[in-house]
């Protein structure tokens, strides 16, 4: 990706798209008060920082909307530079009408992350900071907020920083020595080097194995609910969502798309996946539903396996699990056997299935908090506590290559290898640092991070 | 519906559901700006009006976001009263937090259009004009939007307020001759009274015309699309919208849903109505499918009557088009026939179709511009053009009964019937005039109208 030239003003949508009663637009760069000047009906060039303006957008000498302007000047603005929001009322229409009328007076749209992508480059935020910022928006739950917000406010980068900067005092230091060279003096303690590096990996290390959680708190705990068709599949989600979802019906084989669905159980996000039932079929659009039910199997952290307890003896349940977790159960995937309807059946004739899994009732609700408290359990005990969590697949990857990459510098030290090349391989994980928190980036990492944004941010 | 204490400082989301870069969040009434204070890292008792300032919102000694408080003193507001913008990370988890922190300080929750409300109850805006932002809001098109701008900006509310001047300039001088009833004196001048009152009907009649015309382009004119299956209702839909909405398979009756889109042409709204195809069947979900569609054809105000030309007789599609006609086209619905896959036909074969309606392939395309032109065509020929538009239901009604509180005063008239109850049914009809701009007004008339508002506007 090329940037679109720095010194255009930009403009976008910022409130999300449909209907409300108010929208917002904003506009960034040196243009951006001239610009709406022109199609306002009040006078903005003599106006302060920060102040709010009521009046008119007009369009073919007709009003197009009341709106309130609010303008910041630059640096004082999220982007650093001249900044104005437009609150209009939130007819579509009215939004994108107001849009064109911005973009004939010089103001192209913003691509995705555009405003933050400056925000960065006025030295606003850092990039680790920035892609944050996208995290708090896509947040919907406590957990996942706190760690975008630690994030956004730099928690995250103090600490890659400041790891940064200790190698950094090291590099100094062996490049030093090279300049005296021919006296055969240490500088760098090569001890204390190796202890640091220790920190590093064991810091690297930890950050890595915080991915799997942060991963999955940010984008909610993939939860696959299976069984064969009637198992009551639908009605247990429904139950669990408190709401009609999925289109329950007494015909079997009705849910035919993948739903998903998410809910938040004691500030952790669940997306539960509901698959189209199981079975032998020869209707097209139904065994496609079936194989898109394995595929999302296979993307689950968990999976519910339902049984419709009322249909099925003992024996043929032990069995079905057993091939169930042979032929589909990932390693890292934890399997819950839920037996469904058990209002409807003498538990005492299934007593051995106690051991095995939970009894529950998705119509009548029986022992679904239970089942709750289980799910919630899987994650908070599954993972240790973490003081900070990655969640990027960015930082990952690049942590992944640190990690490598200290390990080549413990082994040049092992070997004794001569100080400029021991230097630049310090040099190497640094730069690697330096891209989590974009001390170093260039244009291609940058716009593969915001392409990722949404408009508007 | 009961008010709840005007007094009260209320809160609501502003801007739409859902995740975006930017929410805002608003807060009205005597305490709003201290409600805020309370959360907010920096102090805003002492700040100016129309003043913005940036700052976090804690909760529980932790920062919740970091945000944009615009503050707004009264009477210097949309609502008349003190008001706050709350603008935020647009993440739903932070604005539902935001919300919680602000009722926890004192706020309620605000009923849906008790911001409008207050706007009317503290004189900003009538109620035509309050009722006309909701339209606003909802408007998608030019048409829509010309229309309620109109009434908002006070058009129509005008008209009706100098109607109900002059009729209670009539009602003033009948009243005051009962004064002089002795003398046998006329200050209100019969005829002039007759003449204004043919004027007042004419109006009245005129706006009661416009309402059909209004509330299709406010609402979108309702297009269905019929025919039997597999005569390509979807992909004519799809080709319409150029997008790919309903799912699109080689199996008949895979339509099982009613599935509705919108297009704008030339500045009007069609709302197209995609039904399940219409045939004998034994299948459950199909036959409900069946059932919806003959319901929503009804609800229609244009009739794209599909045929699949390529395996039909002239003589099937003829008589198959009578039958239509005679048992599902109500009075007032345009009928189009359209002739599909004519790619695939000997078009000499079915010639005097020609004359019945129009040749088109939905798969390649083939004359749709043409049956775009005609959908506008009905709109836009079919009506007359007026000077206002009446789009409002809650209007309409009031207008249908002024038109018979008019027929009355007339009446009463011409039968000489005495001044005081002359006086009476003019002022019958003021007071319905009035109903439209608020003028007179009940808790349950504003309850009525502002239950329908979007909260937080």
């Amino acid at each position: 990706m090329k940037f679109e030239d720095p010194n255009d003003t930009i403009c976008a949508l910022s409130t999300p798209q449909g209907n409300g009663a108010i929208a917002l637009i904003r506009l960034s760069g040196k243009q951006a008060i001239n610009i709406v000047n022109k199609i306002f009906s009040r006078e903005l060039s003599d106006k302060q920082s920060h102040t709010a303006h009521f009046g008119s957008i007009k369009q073919n000498e007709q009003v197009l909307d009341e709106v309130l302007v609010t303008i910041f000047r630059n640096p004082h603005s999220f982007t650093g530079e001249d900044l104005v929001e437009i609150g209009c009322h939130g007819s579509v229409y009215i939004q994108s009408e107001i849009l064109k009328l911005l973009l004939a007076q010089g103001a192209r749209m913003a691509g995705p992350g555009e405003f933050s992508l400056r925000a960065f480059i006025n030295g606003k935020m850092d990039l680790s900071q920035t892609e944050a910022v996208a995290d708090l928006i896509a947040s919907r739950s406590a957990a996942s907020h706190k760690i975008a917000m630690h994030q956004m406010r730099g928690g995250f980068s103090k600490e890659i920083s400041e790891l940064r900067q200790e190698l950094m005092n090291f590099a100094s230091l062996i490049e030093l020595e090279l300049d005296f060279s021919e006296e055969d003096v240490e500088f760098a303690d090569r001890t204390q080097l190796n202890d640091l590096l220790d920190k590093v990996k064991t810091k690297v290390s930890s950050l890595l194995k915080s991915f799997r959680y942060g991963n999955a708190l940010k984008n909610g705990v993939p939860v696959a609910i299976v069984g064969a068709p009637n198992a009551g599949k639908s009605t247990l989600l429904n139950a669990l969502l408190n709401e009609d979802k999925a289109i329950v019906s007494d015909i079997a084989g009705t849910t035919r798309d993948v739903i998903e669905d998410t809910m938040i159980i004691d500030g952790i996000e669940f997306r539960f996946i509901d698959t189209a039932g199981i079975r032998e079929t020869k209707d097209k659009i139904e065994s496609e539903g079936i194989r898109k039910a394995f595929d999302k199997i296979k993307t689950a952290r968990i999976i519910l396996l339902l049984f419709d307890t009322e249909g099925s003896s003992e024996q043929e349940i032990i069995d079905q699990i057993s091939l169930f977790e042979k032929r589909s159960v990932l390693p890292g995937q934890k399997l819950i056997c839920l037996f469904n309807k058990a209002d409807r059946i003498d538990k005492e004739k299934l007593l051995s299935l106690k051991d095995v899994g939970l009894f529950i009732s998705a119509k009548r609700g029986d022992e679904l908090d239970e089942l709750k408290s289980i799910l919630v359990d899987q994650i908070k005990t599954g993972d240790e506590q973490f003081d900070t969590v990655v969640t990027n697949i960015r930082h990952f990857e690049i942590l992944q290559k640190c990690d490598s990459s200290i390990e080549k510098i413990k082994q040049g030290l092992e070997m004794n290898i001569p100080g400029d090349l021991l230097a630049m391989d310090i040099r190497e994980t640094m730069d690697l640092l330096g891209e989590i928190t974009g001390e170093i980036s260039s244009d291609e990492l940058l716009g593969n991070i915001f392409a990722n944004f949404c408009i508007g941010k």
